[in-house]
């Protein structure tokens, strides 16, 4: 198409050089390949000092300014003072380390710039795509419907909503929920705080979410779920979902997902699974027995961030009958209407699956990383990270100074110090590590005591980072044992 | 530090070969940047034949496959079947157009891979800029607390429950909505389908959301909403949320904020704004006056992605008072307690202000494109798209063949055919200027006649794009009815 170029053509956002911004986007690039390379020889944190935070505390800016300088302010006072999470002794929280595969491909999907959240393009057939590959690997049925959001809290609120419509009929959707009787929902005691959370969105309460005792090995105890079940439905209350946790948070422990469903299909309730931690593991032939049973749930809540290693965010809702799902949030609008053919065609978008209707192209991340690596061999990073976890549990029972504080189900390793008395040094240890750059783990509370916590879900994390590990930890150990004396 | 290489370094998810990979990359940046400088000679779209469309349906692939080789068929087959909302004649729906900017912004926070769901690090930092930014913006305080999300439609369910909670305590988070009194809430006629949806999701149900009849400019009857709201409280309801729209869905018009700012203060109703299509014209000295009364709002959903052109998603919320949004979502658990010092300090989190743990680092896009921009070419770049809304209309206006519909307030141009009987050629002449990737406007609903809607977003519009535009409506009206004869 030929249209001559009017006096206007300058004033429109795109750069007025581009080849000043080819070589300004080159040398970003560089930049970055450079971090990525080097990443594990840096500190794993540090604070970012007052002067880099007063940068970001600037009004307004009216005009522009070159985007060469802007991204010299992002090399001196951003890349610096990151989450520290790509670094291989980095064991905070649960966090995926990216890989530069990612990275370009979010070039790619902010550069083509799509909207996902409906209309006939590509970006909704590779969403598609990863909805089916998902579907394969979790031994749901080829139809499962699927969809991108941010992480899986919202995912698993989505799937709350989802078997909150199967349980009581899609006109909730316009008259709202009753009182009477009250829904309630069931976990385990180990459960992640985005299952409350979800009741809480919903209007439900978090009350209303029983919170089940766990058995030693850290599961749900289900026998005490029927009790629990039986308690509400004779206290006229209606049960309407049990989520099921392949990995909690704490420990890794995953419910015996096969009794779960079980119960869930004999009490006519929906059966979600929490997955952000422990169903990616089904690509690794070691733990996938440990999912048995999470082909028969209605619905699974995961993520590609953590142990998928693509870029955040990338959370994903699977469930089992499209219907359901789309019937959950599909909005009929005059101006989302599907015409027969164009751009507006194309059955069910993304927005019909969800509340978005803005989306971004989560999907080209997790295409090209598991096209790029394949899933095998995710899964053997992920074993891989398991065989570190167990390395390290090694080191610290037979260390004089620390002690393993639970079992090591998956990749999570909770310890303390040998001793009483010296609980309180953990924290301040952890603060040291963290503050001299060494690693990152962070502290959580198990049976009413504080604990360190180290959750190997880094593809660089090796054996020989825990041995440095431990070392560290004696060593801010005994500073810290001699600062308090 | 120093830590000898392990055998294990070669098993990493990282690339084997870092200088292909580098070329590799170096490539894939080059075709973005040739496919941006190009994006308004190629079609505005063009369908996915279906061999291209079966590359999306293989099977899981357990093998992984050389980086160029995926970048080759995201090349051949993701490329050139995007939404097209990059191209000077895409109008459809509402729909940013990205700039060269944010894609490297996208590759630099990819690369990074914050977790922006807490802790501290500069991610944090970075999204409380934006706040304070968009409080200076929309005259809030200074304090006002803000938080990415994906889009409008989320920020406005969040927004929502915000309202919740101040209206009946948040004891509601525990205990769940109780049906009597019920909670009902207003907007216009006219508001986004985001609003009914919000309060479906929250368990309200869309039904006591009270759709106020517009006056005559499109804005809502302020008379008509003061007595729904008297008939609410004498049927023994809780009236607890008034929802004002700027720049409505199907043709841009404002509520008059001002006044929906007295009677929500009046009746002591939380007063939240749905901001999507317009509360960024608050950028530009022409339309800034229509937001008058936006500084007096409780809340504001907007987003990043549509007139400030950061690449998709980058939805935001703010709220005035950042103790009940926090109130609203911070959730304790011991997993994410905050500690003194180190990575696991930093008072409130974004965490602590929405229900995603695990989330992008948007920030970094929307502060390098107002960095790069500044405020004020942002705003020139609206009042742009205005005046080509207004060339739209003129030239529509002086055709034999096309009619405005609607005034235009704003960006859109809404329109049909002079003859009631050709209505149902409105539809085909979509498809087909699509189907040729001449031009991409969509279609909506007016007073029941259906319209073609055309609303300008793009930076890349021009006034010649437009006279390009109506001589092809014509061209494929001839050949359409024609066709029809």
């Amino acid at each position: 198409m030929s249209i001559p170029a009017g006096d206007g053509v300058a004033r429109s956002l795109d750069p007025d050089n581009w080849d000043e911004f080819t070589r300004t986007s080159h040398n970003a690039l560089d930049l970055m390949i450079d971090f990525l390379r080097g990443v594990a020889e840096g500190p794993v944190w540090r604070q970012a000092p007052p002067e880099v935070q007063a940068r970001f505390d600037a009004p307004l800016p009216h005009d522009g300014q070159d985007f060469s300088a802007v991204i010299d302010i992002f090399r001196s006072s951003i890349l610096p003072y990151g989450t520290g999470n790509l670094h291989p002794l980095f064991m905070g929280w649960v966090h995926g380390a990216g890989t530069p595969y990612g990275m370009i491909a979010e070039m790619l999907a902010a550069g083509l710039n799509a909207n996902c959240g409906g209309r006939n393009h590509i970006g909704i057939e590779v969403e598609r795509q990863i909805a089916r590959w998902a579907a394969e690997m979790f031994g749901y049925p080829a139809g499962a419907s699927g969809l991108f959001v941010t992480g899986t809290s919202m995912a698993t609120f989505l799937g709350l909503l989802v078997a909150r419509d199967a349980a009581v009929g899609h006109e909730v959707r316009r008259g709202g929920l009753k009182s009477d009787p009250q829904l309630v929902l069931y976990a385990s005691s180990e459960a992640h705080g985005c299952v409350p959370q979800a009741a809480d969105l919903a209007g439900i309460g978090s009350a209303h979410l029983r919170l089940v005792p766990v058995a030693a090995n850290g599961g749900i105890d289900v026998d005490r779920l029927r009790i629990a079940i039986r308690s509400d439905r004779d206290a006229g209350h209606r049960p309407f979902l049990v989520v099921g946790t392949a990995g909690t948070v704490n420990t890794g422990a995953f419910d015996d997902l096969d009794a779960l469903a079980d119960v869930a299909h004999a009490e006519g309730l929906w059966f979600h699974v929490d997955g952000a931690l422990g169903a990616l593991a089904i690509l690794s032939p070691t733990f996938r027995p440990r999912l048995k049973g999470l082909e028969r749930s209605h619905s699974i809540a995961f993520d590609f961030h953590k142990w998928a290693h693509v870029p955040y965010d990338a959370g994903f809702l699977l469930v089992r009958d499209p219907n359901l799902h789309r019937a959950t949030f599909a909005h009929p609008v005059p101006y989302l209407a599907r015409a027969p053919r164009g751009l507006g065609s194309g059955g069910t978008w993304p927005r019909d699956l969800g509340p978005d209707l803005s989306r971004g192209f989560r999907a080209l991340k997790a295409w090209m990383t598991i096209r790029t690596l394949g899933a095998d061999r995710i899964g053997a990073a992920i074993d891989r990270c398991c065989a570190v976890a167990r390395h390290l549990e090694g080191l610290l029972a037979a260390s004089s100074s620390f002690v393993p504080a639970a079992p090591v189900h998956l990749n999570i390793v909770c310890f303390g110090l040998r001793g009483r008395r010296e609980e309180a040094l953990l924290e301040p240890i952890v603060m040291d590590l963290q503050e001299r750059g060494i690693a990152a783990p962070s502290m959580t509370v198990l049976d009413g005591k504080p604990v360190i916590r180290a959750a190997i879900v880094n593809h660089r994390s090796e054996e020989r980072h825990m041995d440095l590990f431990v070392r560290e930890l004696e060593a801010s150990r005994q500073r810290l044992a001699g600062t308090a004396c």
